[in-house]
């Protein structure tokens, strides 16, 4: 396969991609013709298709489409000038070679999330994690799969799973320095702090946010769901549902950055570091990695407000 | 019925008050006391009892108590000498006489309030606000003599139901001005906006913060009470809901008074004008309202961090 | 007439625009062309004479001017290239074509103005307001021909009418609702609040910011001129001249969007609601009725920090 | 005289002091007394009429009164128990004595306000600045006397024309030192750029702030002023009232402080500067020398948000 | 030993305390007296000597001094009326009663850290490290009896090491977590990134700021005792040298919290969440275990800008 | 010489200029190229050397060639297209040609400072000025070349002497005008206010920030060179040398603006004023002189938040 971030300006190609977005335009002289962005797991490529009379077949965005044509240099960037066109057929294609994943093993790493459910000694809050992770397979399959976000972090498939277990080694490190901190409430937490993604960013390969993504936001869609789930658990202590959705809503740590109260309990207030702990090393992380390799500076870092240097060895 | 309000130093009083608060507490020289908050609707009192040895009943706080006693001065503030103490009757008193209370009609405003929801035309949204506002004869009931505030503006009984009608007035004469504007999501979002107050805030007499106010917010709180009561309409369409529930998180307008969310649309930005000035107008008026008549200004106002200066006539 | 929001790529033209500026330049060669940006009520147009050999009359910036000319397209935008000029005749062309203008019919709104200046009973109040909008004409023509903003909102001819109105309808609202408001000032206070943009930006065609504009503000202009035609009424009162202008100072209602002073009466209290809101429903109407219509989501404002939703019928 | 600061627990006196302010109030038994605000240059000293039967005359806050009486202490703080009290007669006190003030000599710091009006070259100018402080001699008189402000620094009498100074002292050693700086503009753009406080601080020995101050600020005062006089000097070029008035207006430097624009021009940025410097400057000044000479640290201060520390000879 | 804790009004003692101030004063009727805060492990009490005529023998501050004498209530609190004092001999007390101190054992927690130092790989950071944790006795002993605080958290004996030894378990954690990270960087930086508190802070009893504490501030003193350090160590690595002492400056995370520097490095960024967690952490512990057992909120904390809750169990 | 702010398209040249940068790149279609960023004291050129074949001999960036091609344009800016280039010989061009100086004389602005020097009367102060100042001859050579700051305001060659001394005369007038200020210490701090910025800011052509810059930043690496200097002078003052440091640490005035501490003394606050003024007014001239003398208002100035405007004369 020719990956997107391979292809250079001359090269001809007929290759599979994801048609991430399609839209029909007019060039200034009136003539209609398509733009597109095709996409797999190493980038994005600009297309063109300027002649509609032949051999385009109907596709949308979010399918799979063979394409054929050359690449040209347009104001800087590669553009693929497309001639002919189809849907890929099942089977033609391996739908992972197409969007980001993590690096780490999706099996490995949600086994060590069922045994830190395992390791609960609280019975409400154990069937509740167990009522999601082990009895509801569909959610399951779709949480394994899910980013964590659109950009930034852990944007990637399995990177929802990924931070998820970040955050709860997180939060086991510090239930186990800290007597006061209830274990079980935080360790659940943790897990569902960002259950709320699930529905506000589309999953792959859109990965985009929904309509109630930016009408409403995880941190509610999150607190709502586990609300929901905890009225079938009879009996559930209301101050134990009322605290642990207090950690949903408060995990953001500021009312600036979303949360609709500070924390007010030990879990919450240590959920906070465990969240921007994961999420910021992982940012810094990410940003060194995608610098040259021989510049000890990989440049100014806008959410980190400095320019990050690489540690000596 | 002798008013908090006008007592004085060396009164003698044989009177029946709201209990507010009871702490059990002991001298320096380590003898056992009450310490009493007792409440009328004109203020508050503080009280205590010096000798337990007789004629003290049992009663605890939020208890309409009979007290006889005398008025002393304490650093500067009044304080009353319990002699004797007892439970009061039913019939006695009248509970009315003990809280803070709109100065408007409740049934009239709740008139106006029903008036709004029979003018709505979308039947998803009619449908409900009548199963709050005509079916459920407890949540009428609940509403009709809340709080919108523990302090601040609208602390009184009917105070949720003033401060909801003044936002719906707002709200219709922008509907009515701006054609773009919804007016059936705008008024109904107007009229829950601060539903969740009802758990966040307690009932009279108490009206303090509940747990799950503190915990979880009247923001969130509100717009999981709708999410509930959607579900149970059958074919509510989903984007209808997502927009009212939005506009219910975003009625703070910024995230750093506790809004998870930004306004996106028309009816949410419509709704944190009207809900703003409602509340800020208010509490200008019961500021200056609160001074003394005879000043033109009638002091510094941490709120609005200004002196507040009575308009000429 | 050829607008230019419908000119395309390769069309020859031989019509009349506002030239908006005109700059004297040289290429990197060495040759001197001329530089203008064209303008009609639908948008602006970048065009450029290269031979300044023949067929070039005098003109400057501001004048109407009929072009000849092809266009082209450099770097993604049209550009008109000019091959003859000269200025045109009073009578070939109708300056409102030229010109952004409100929707709104301008005498109806007037007569709207004019009725609520009518309405008013404080006689000082009355005279003040009836010296500029009755007795000047002056005055009045270029009040209804300007704008409220170089851009952002309401920036078309006319808009700071309708701006004015629209605060004003808002301010009777609350006068009608808050007992305790002094109509009377909040209306006059609501009709001089942006008078100073009369000389804040200069008029149509230019719509820009003057000298004084930049250099003193709307703010401080309006109070000054009110306070300059306040000393030719015989005995207004003191009072009611320092609130009046207070409510001018003050209606931004924090420092730091320039007003020098927060507000401390109850009628600039209410004026900062009124401005606000017409000002920012109207910024997201514009926003809206800019996007695209098929899509739900108009994109992300800057200025409301959201992207922008349209709302479901 | 007995000085307010030398009196002790237990003295009787029979002296004069301004009466600051006087209040007619009752005792919690009901029993009419006065509250009175005593002051003279070396503090506040709170006074009680408790017997209003005999030798009470009839006298108003600003008065200067003969009180007779005994010193007590209560709540840990000095209080003077009045018996008699009568108006005093001019001829008896010294009204300097009652009123703090500067300690340079106020002819002194005049003389070097007007040679540097002498010293200008600008006829327009020049003829502004002694339009004020060489024809109007109401406005040296008051000028002369004025403070600076209620409180933090140089409220005392001559304040203003000690600030003024050291302003106008700094403005001149940056003109000197920037060349590009039109030290005309900027020596009077300092002279007045508190004028506005003239009206805003009610004179001495009252010192507060006035209706006007506080509705509308000494810095739209101010400007307000020169726009007034500067209409009555023939010719006076435009652009150098708009400069000049703008220095007005930006002299806080910042919206958050009260200026309604951000310097736009050297001599705004300037005055800023000076401004600043010589406020904050005698701020800590008096801060230290109201220490303890003892203590090398005098305390936390609010509004350096530190602890100041006196510097090593 | 009689706690200060336990006494109670009425109470005479004969006790030693330490003497944490002492004034010589006037009362308001001129008579000399001292006035001091007496200290024990468990709180503060305020004593006086009124009769300085007998039985009184020289002392300072900061000394162990034995008083006689009797407790009284002085508006609200109590006081210690001395009869009789005279200086502690050393064997009549014990310093550790008069010091609040860290519940965990010293030697234990300072075996911990030294365990840290012996793992490290790096020889330089190690030798650094050794320099002062093994080499240097006075070091040691000063290191192991300091606070990390004058107050807010770890304000105690041994509070310094506490909250090091917390911080390096957070960076280990994290070094075994995230690949990326040099955990011997990291480990030497948690171990010093509060070395200079033992310049800013002097030591116990009195545990206040210094002179240079105030001036300079820990994070300055720090990174400079490092530099000078590291200048006797023979080849120590420059960008080892700088990115270490980056640490120590940027371990505020933000400037306005003091730091110099925003973290640039992913060590310097893992310090800020290790040093902020354990920090924030700790502060919410100790306001719960000051908190009233029986009461499940216990109370507003400004620091957390919320009322903090207990979980529960 | 030709001087690359007066180059045009099509130009041929064999000029020598400063390479500031050089990279080795591939085209898209993967063709090898340098990449090159030349300077001289006028401007900054991009210059491209598509055909490594022949010619090229071997340099660096950082070193002076001799360039032989044509100028063209590409996307609006000029590029050299580079047919020859070789190593310039020394003796062939003078590096003061290739750097941005002062327009002041540097060795009458030295002579300044040394008098500044020379008037101190504090021997330990003068003592630590003299030994940078006076002994240090390798210091003085690099002071007076160095620039103050990569952009900004002065950064040109001698920069950062000029600034100095127009800092160095602020405070001098300052200490004149102010008696308790310590002129001593004041000068002295404004002297090493930004000593720092040697090690922050490498020297020229280079002029870049070095890792040091980076890390520790100018404060503190100013602040640790007077440390480590003070030590060398016998009975050094503790308090003067804290004091002293403290001034370099908060001439900043603000944490937000990267000093760790708030000004707590006179010179500290005094050298901020200084510091700020000089910089400001420095930058704003610079505006000015960069703008178009024709237009009274030289465009919108992010630092300054604010459009510029020249004074009338």
């Amino acid at each position: 396969m020719h990956y997107i971030n391979e292809l250079r300006e001359g090269d001809t190609i007929a290759e599979i991609y994801l048609c991430k977005s399609k839209q029909n335009l007019k060039t200034k002289a009136g003539k209609t013709y398509f733009s597109m962005l095709l996409q797999d797991k190493t980038g994005i490529l600009d297309a063109k298709i300027w002649d509609l009379s032949n051999a385009i077949e109907n596709f949308e965005a979010m399918d799979f489409i063979h394409v054929e044509g050359q690449l040209t240099s347009f104001q800087g960037s590669l553009q693929l000038n497309v001639r002919r066109v189809r849907m890929a057929q099942e089977g033609e294609y391996n739908a992972a070679d197409y969007m980001p994943a993590s690096k780490r093993d999706i099996n490995e790493m949600f086994g060590e999330v069922i045994s830190f459910i395992d390791s609960l000694e609280n019975p409400y809050l154990k069937k509740l994690a167990q009522s999601f992770f082990v009895e509801d397979k569909e959610f399951v399959k779709q949480f394994q799969r899910h980013s964590a976000a659109k950009s930034v972090h852990h944007s990637f498939m399995g990177g929802l799973l990924e931070h998820t277990l970040g955050v709860m080694k997180f939060c086991d490190f510090m239930a186990s320095n800290y007597q006061m901190i209830n274990r079980d409430i935080l360790l659940v937490a943790a897990l569902f702090h960002d259950i709320g993604k699930l529905e506000e960013i589309s999953e792959f390969p859109e990965n985009d946010y929904t309509n109630d993504g930016q009408l409403l936001g995880h941190i509610y869609l999150g607190a709502e769901l586990l609300a929901q789930r905890i009225r079938t658990i009879p009996n559930f202590p209301a101050k134990l549902s009322s605290q642990l959705r207090h950690c949903i809503l408060a995990h953001h740590g500021e009312l600036e950055y979303g949360s609709p109260k500070k924390p007010a309990t030990l879990e919450a207030l240590a959920l906070t570091f465990a969240d921007n702990a994961d999420a910021k090393l992982e940012t810094m992380i990410e940003a060194i990695e995608a610098g040259d390799e021989k510049n000890e500076w990989v440049g100014y870092n806008r959410f980190f407000e400095s320019n990050i240097c690489r540690s000596v060895k």
